[in-house]
């Protein structure tokens, strides 16, 4: 269990400092935060507490939301962001998890309709190319912060089902082509085998993204079908749904990741669970249909 | 309205007489068939009655479900996609969209779990690469049949929310990578700009497809969030959702595509409103956000 670390979403309910204890308990080395459960107690506290359990921060979650087409929303974004590189310096961790944003403003259909009664060509809240192109625009901006402060911003592709309301990245490639400009110490991806499965292109840009030194880090949980009423928390345990681990494990590790992987799970089923019964039942699944491969 | 047709899937509860009627009266000069409304009366009475309406039969819907790791249940595939040639060659529709299936079985997870306990190694139902591969062996089978025939096999790329159950093709770049052995008059792709609106890679796709000579359908309809609940149906009138029909319809002008744009819709409100005022309604959406960019 060397390389597993419990991302602190799984066990939702737990504070940060019951999901050190229950990694502890569990024999994980690891952890993933979501800075929601960091900023609770304070980074330094936070920072401590996981120090003091003798755990690795394996990431921090989340930056991003980085595709405002107004000003003030771009400098909220762009602050918001800087704390986010802070805090992840004083928690000890490389990695920030960028979820980039999905399609500015994103008001329900209805709402847009009435907003644009002309229809798309003046319509901003569609323009995929521009959102797409203002994320290009704000991590450029980010990067030198990062790299001041030891921190890189980790860029996650989101299964395309949440390219209009949470992730304009929707590739593994397109991810690394954001990347491409930047130093890969600076700049890296995250594989997550719930958004990328079903990609194509997914061997050769796991490849692509090992050979540049990119990938940062390997989330794993699987994709359930039917999706939960909110699609989002369609993440299942590993084993539960149709991803292939063997195969795309494989293809991490013939990358030359050496990494912690993250389990990450959103799931009101696991969430309902006791916390070390999920986190029993997560590091079987990993040592059954993860680790021979990894 | 000259390239405007009505995919039969949008008026769903008329029968394929009502649906020509239909169009008729809304002055379509086109219609896209499924196959369940066209056997309903026998393909050579449906084909009489859209020739008597002086419609076109823009493209017949659909074939393939090629993905069966099962000897038997490939040769019933190759045998229904023969008749579904046949079919189209009778209703003297060149195109024959291709939705070419999911994962194998596709069991839900509770029952994939129970017949592959031993996880993913030995699990042929998630081996997404070899369900693909499969897709391409079915394909090289079907082309001289259909060539014979004077129909193209149209390969339909589905978002990627389906490629576990519905169709493990997932990108127009994968499409024409497997349409690329094969001369561009048997087989070809569709432009679905529900399942391709969020590719990064979606403008060099389709002038790709053009320069290749391989657009045989343009289909329009919105992408809708929240999801219905089922899924399939979260297809919603042009305007409606979040697709930039301005763009995509201008990059597919640009392609060089001249034949007709099919509207379909798969959505439970759709259904449930009166045929007549639906076609009426797609119309109109069509005049204002996609032909001005045609």
């Amino acid at each position: 269990m060397s390389r597993l670390s419990l991302n602190t979403a799984t066990t939702k309910h737990w504070t940060l400092e019951e999901a050190v204890a229950g990694a502890v308990r569990a024999g994980l080395p690891a952890v993933g935060l979501w800075r929601d459960r960091v900023q609770e107690i304070g980074v330094a506290r936070a920072a401590a507490v996981v120090a003091g359990a003798g755990l690795r921060v394996s990431s921090l979650c989340r930056g991003g939301f980085l595709t405002s087409d107004e000003e003030a929303g771009q400098r909220a974004a762009l602050d918001d962001n800087r704390r986010a590189i802070e805090e992840a310096a004083t928690l000890g961790t490389h990695e920030l998890v960028m979820v980039v944003g999905g399609l500015p403003a994103a008001p329900g259909p209805e709402q847009r309709a009435a907003a644009y009664p002309g229809g798309s060509p003046a319509d901003p809240a569609r323009d995929l190319v521009a959102a797409r192109q203002r994320v290009a625009d704000r991590i450029g901006e980010l990067v030198p912060f990062a790299a001041g402060h030891g921190v890189r911003l980790v860029l996650e592709p989101l299964h395309p089902l949440f390219a209009a309301d949470r992730a304009v990245i929707s590739t593994l490639g397109q991810a690394l082509d954001l990347a491409e400009p930047y130093p890969s110490e600076v700049v890296g991806v995250v594989v997550d085998t719930y958004h990328v499965w079903w990609d194509p292109d997914l061997a050769r840009q796991i490849a692509r993204a090992g050979a540049a030194g990119r990938i940062a880090s390997y989330q794993v949980c699987d994709f359930l079908l039917p999706l939960q009423p909110l699609a989002l928390n369609s993440r299942g345990h590993v084993g539960d749904g149709y991803v292939d681990f063997a195969t795309i494990t494989g293809w991490v590790r013939d990358a030359g990741y050496a990494g912690d992987v993250e389990v990450e799970i959103f799931h009101e089923g696991v969430w309902a669970t006791d916390g070390d019964e999920t986190v029993r039942t997560l590091a079987e699944r990993y040592v059954r249909h993860v680790l021979p491969y990894l």
